[in-house]
């Protein structure tokens, strides 16, 4: 017996067209050729097995449960999105929501380097949510982004992240600007004693990325903001394989997957599992309530999907963001609890007169509500 | 006055909200911060303009186009995926339907190595569409997979590619595979002077890419269909520029884009303006009629973009495929002209006793239909 992937998903069709449907994704995602071309030894061998498919009681979309020899996915990342949502994808009526991968399967990929424990000892934050903003906005000076930098690492703020839109002119302008950045965080952090983490943003010409991480590890950054739908998942794994860097990930240019709820596949399952696959330390997602749609329950599938059991892989945190203010951290806390991080971009630069009294009231805030 | 770059977007929303939903856009993919941290500099410098905002007579999605300075993309493809889609993404309502990018812009792009006058050329095919088929069923053995593409080559067709489900365990077992097929293609060639031409499929992990490049070209074959999707966009464009090869692309994991007509883009900007600044020479996509949902106005507009003008960039083949049979060859023919490829797997397997006479009745129509 072969070990398998087991892809879960909603079908939207008749009731009765159901089996049918079913069957369809089957030979889609393994042999896409007629039935009538399907050999039995191919049949047993290649094409997915169908183990179950229940029409829904109220003619909701329909579960269905594929299984997947797990030797089609090549035990790698390209060939398991094809695997489970290559061809797919372009139908309609056809959302993942739920993924189960064999232990060889896990057992081949390294995961975060750091996650939840390991990036906890480097911040000396043992038991908080983490807070992070953003320098921003786009187009202000790399004196205001390195004012703005030391005051939220000289206030005690946990993650810097470039905003993801920062476009450096080529690897001497992101060099020159990481360095100056990474400067006034490391001056910081030498005066207060203090821990925060860099993270500058990772995205660029495929044959310049590795010249970019050189730059920021060169310059002393320990982290670096990656946008995997933008590099390439697998470009992102390699990173993390290659260095012993925090990687932050970026959902820029994911959402197509998720804004039709009855195509595409859960958040979880792309920012959660597959984003922790690729060795994200932690995956920054739209908090319901901000300018975009996501809901607390796909929020929270999210979150359980990073932090809960995969293999032997380290849990990795959810970064709620997107429209964040102080206001909300109340629900926040209730909704994430300890193990995640508070990304505030322009909630955090509006707050307060100065970033550093923002930061302040942000972190206290924060103390209160777990203490 | 810096250069720009237009996007174009349908927006699903109430036309008195128009203006408010277009800035919106504007904001969130340039600056990502609440209005009033918008200094009159940075609105000047890096807010993208809302050029035309007019609500839509019949109540449908509103055209709005956006300009951004070009200097903002860094001139490279992941950051143009970012400021024109990143963001938005993960909103709904918002379509990308038109990109205009400017000389600047174009220039840094080398396109496709061959294009439609190079491809011909080197297949020896002055006018005619281009005949095509894979290598399927996934789980046929070696030998089966030699005989096929003996057969399609002595026949005379003209692109043979791997399905792409094919799943060589390694490197090791690409190799092996992709000599013994191109052996079998060389040695029909040599016997009867024609130039079929082999694309294996390149999808695996991010540091086996270029090894599995090295095999394919140590066997001889001449090209390689890579599901940019799936190796991340601009891994596909350093393909093309590292390596003077026929690129065949794949649409595998880019149908989400699609299946909401109210949110993503245009399969003709993303499978073919983006596929073929990437420097794809073929741009394989679902023929309306099969098993996937395209339009014939979808399909019309995709190929427009791969073979319409694109800065000095060369005109790229569009492969209408997914479900083609002989009786469809007239309607491909007259949807796409004489420069395009007919994509035929399972159809072509399907039709005839053997892939030989079924490459020649489909290679007979085609001829008929065009002169």
């Amino acid at each position: 017996m072969p070990d398998s992937i087991v892809a879960r998903y909603a079908l939207s069709c008749p009731a009765a067209e159901l089996a049918k449907a079913a069957r369809a994704v089957a030979v889609e995602q393994t042999v896409e050729v007629p039935e009538s071309l399907i050999t039995p030894d191919i049949e047993a061998r290649v094409v997915a097995k169908v183990l179950d498919a229940v029409p829904a009681k109220d003619g909701g979309p329909h579960q269905v449960a594929i299984s997947y020899d797990a030797a089609l996915s090549g035990w790698e990342l390209p060939r398991l999105l094809n695997l489970v949502y290559g061809n797919v994808s372009i139908q309609t009526g056809i959302r993942l929501v739920g993924l189960e991968l064999p232990a060889s399967f896990l057992s081949r990929f390294k995961g975060p380097n750091f996650g939840v424990a390991g990036l906890r000892r480097r911040l000396r934050v043992p038991r908080r949510p983490l807070l992070a903003t953003a320098l921003k906005p786009n187009g202000a000076s790399t004196e205001e982004f390195e004012r703005l930098a030391s005051d939220f690492a000289r206030a005690g703020g946990d993650l810097l992240k470039d905003d993801q839109n920062l476009c450096d002119q080529g690897l001497a302008g992101f060099a020159e600007r990481v360095r100056r950045v990474q400067a006034a965080v490391t001056e910081a952090n030498a005066r207060t004693g203090g821990h925060t983490l860099y993270c500058p943003i990772l995205c660029g010409p495929a044959d310049e990325l590795e010249g970019r991480v050189e730059a920021a590890l060169g310059a002393g950054a320990e982290g670096i903001l990656v946008p995997p739908f933008l590099l390439g998942l697998d470009s992102v794994r390699l990173l993390a394989k290659k260095h012993r860097i925090v990687l932050m990930a970026h959902p820029s240019f994911t959402g197509t997957f998720f804004s039709d709820r009855t195509h595409g596949m859960t958040p979880g399952l792309l920012l959660g599992t597959l984003f922790r696959l690729a060795g994200c330390d932690v995956s920054i997602f739209p908090n319901p309530g901000g300018r975009f749609g996501f809901s607390g329950a796909e929020c929270a599938e999210l979150s359980a999907r990073l932090r809960g059991p995969l293999g032997s892989l380290a849990p990795a945190f959810p970064a709620p963001a997107g429209g964040m203010t102080f206001a909300r951290l109340p629900d926040m806390a209730r909704d994430y609890g300890a193990d995640s991080v508070f990304l505030v971009g322009g909630g955090l630069l509006e707050h307060s007169k100065s970033v550093y009294d923002g930061t302040r009231a942000f972190l206290d805030a924060i103390d209160e509500l777990v203490s």
